[in-house]
């Protein structure tokens, strides 16, 4: 065995992105090992100056800094709980999808077992790793954050959030939920237009700029929910806001109106509870106070 | 009466919108009449240049381009059906926001009564007409569109659609839907933090250039479907944007998850379909082919 390095890295689970994280570091010259529970995983890596290791616990043993990024968080627990001898005086970087609860419980798991622990949540797709625009958000332990920054930069641009490790997921998720969310929209709108014979690239065309505008209006929203008041003038009023011509439009169209019907029932439910003359910020109330349902 | 030039306009209704529209006109040194229903809408108007009518008819009458900027479809027939004879060979331009169906049959009723018909579908708030940024979608008669493009220029940026006098409003609707759906992606993000004290303003800093970043993806996803093969490689998979743990978090941060779930189900219809190994962007199948409701 050869001596670890304080910059030595063993990578646990090479699906796509771990691959393409394990790839980053070899190719910026740090001393990597990895691993895989299925063989056949490694070669390529191996072959471009990896170490690959014969288990997990050897993987572990390798590295002062372990990165495990699998398929999800029972994964992560049949993979190092037998482990935790070995990972105890280590520093363990979760990068696999968990939820914030879940983050938080590997966080108690691994302060039991003396691990130093940090949370990471992925903001790109594997072939946008050690690119611009890739992003990973960390929480957990801000030493680890802190000691490991130039490393984690290898990968995507790295931003710590606090000491909470649930908060790296949960702004991850509601980044990606407001992304899933608008390309809902993006295809209502080419689903409009399609009976029509619109291609849906000319739609494309159109709607990547204009949502980017629109994106702008953001911060004005939010700055009336942070303020409290949905009432403050120059708003939008929910009542002015009633999709109901668009929603018939759509129907003629013959297509599905479900992503804005979904708007159109968050504007309801507070026009129904008596804020029709406020303004359209205001939807977020159906939100934070869902009706039963 | 003045003898009428070929740029006169004459603007009924003024509303916010019908206000900014004359508003723009006059500040150009268009020669500007302007009309409305409740009488006072017109004072600040007239002191700053235009001509008030006493009448529907009267403003009809003092200029060859009609615009109009109404409540909706029925009071713009309200307004004009009792006043074809007057319009019979002027230009009528409809900035009324109306259904594609409905702008389709005002171009047919104006037709028959010999009046040049163009429908309008503005892409802006009050405020931005005259402004970078604003935008107004047109179609309908070519030849008006084209006579007049300079004179709508001094509202927003003209673009033209086509002959169909519906394509304006669809196009808008389209645009204001994704725009609709997308904000309230946000709100569903801003919810979600919310109760571990991240204000709005926090989350919208990070989700406009966020979204703004991944409204690159469009294109993408619309090559993909104009194609119309699903199964292209380096998509990511219906099942693997299973929403699922996304789902779970956000209700254990104890908000509505409306708008995900609304995606959800648009993937789920097509993996029950058995669509699980083709691309994300076959969602957009769940709403050219609405389940059974």
């Amino acid at each position: 065995m050869h001596e670890t390095h304080a910059t030595d890295v063993s990578i646990l689970g090479l699906g796509a992105m771990g691959t393409a994280l394990a790839e980053a570091l070899v190719k910026a010259g740090v001393r990597t090992t990895v691993w895989n529970r299925s063989a056949g995983k490694a070669e390529a890596l191996v072959a471009r100056g990896a170490t690959g290791a014969g288990s997990a616990a050897e993987a572990v043993q390798a590295s002062p800094l372990v990165v495990v990024c699998l398929f999800d968080h029972a994964s992560v627990h049949e993979v190092l709980d037998p482990l935790v001898d070995d990972l105890a005086g280590r520093t363990l970087v979760n990068l696999t999808t968990t939820k914030p609860e879940q983050a938080r419980q590997s966080a108690v798991w691994a302060a039991e077992a003396r691990i130093a622990y940090l949370e990471g949540g992925i903001m790109a797709v594997p072939s946008m790793i050690g690119q611009p625009g890739a992003s990973i958000l960390y929480s957990g332990s801000e030493d680890v954050f802190r000691q490991h920054t130039a490393l984690f930069d290898h990968w995507a641009a790295s931003t710590y959030y606090g000491e909470d490790a649930g908060l790296a997921s949960l702004y991850d998720f509601a980044l990606l939920s407001a992304m899933y969310v608008m390309f809902a929209g993006f295809m209502q709108g080419a689903a409009m237009l399609a009976p029509e014979g619109v291609p849906a690239s000319r739609f494309a065309e159109m709607a990547a700029p204009w949502l980017t505008a629109m994106t702008g209006e953001l911060a004005g929203y939010a700055k009336v929910i942070d303020g409290g008041d949905y009432t403050v003038p120059g708003q939008q009023s929910l009542t002015f806001s009633n999709l109901g011509l668009f929603l018939e439009a759509i129907a003629e169209q013959g297509v599905s109106a479900e992503p804005l019907a979904m708007v159109q029932r968050l504007i309801r439910q507070q026009v129904d509870a008596g804020h029709g003359t406020e303004g359209f910020a205001r939807i977020i109330e159906s939100l934070k106070a869902p009706a039963s349902e």
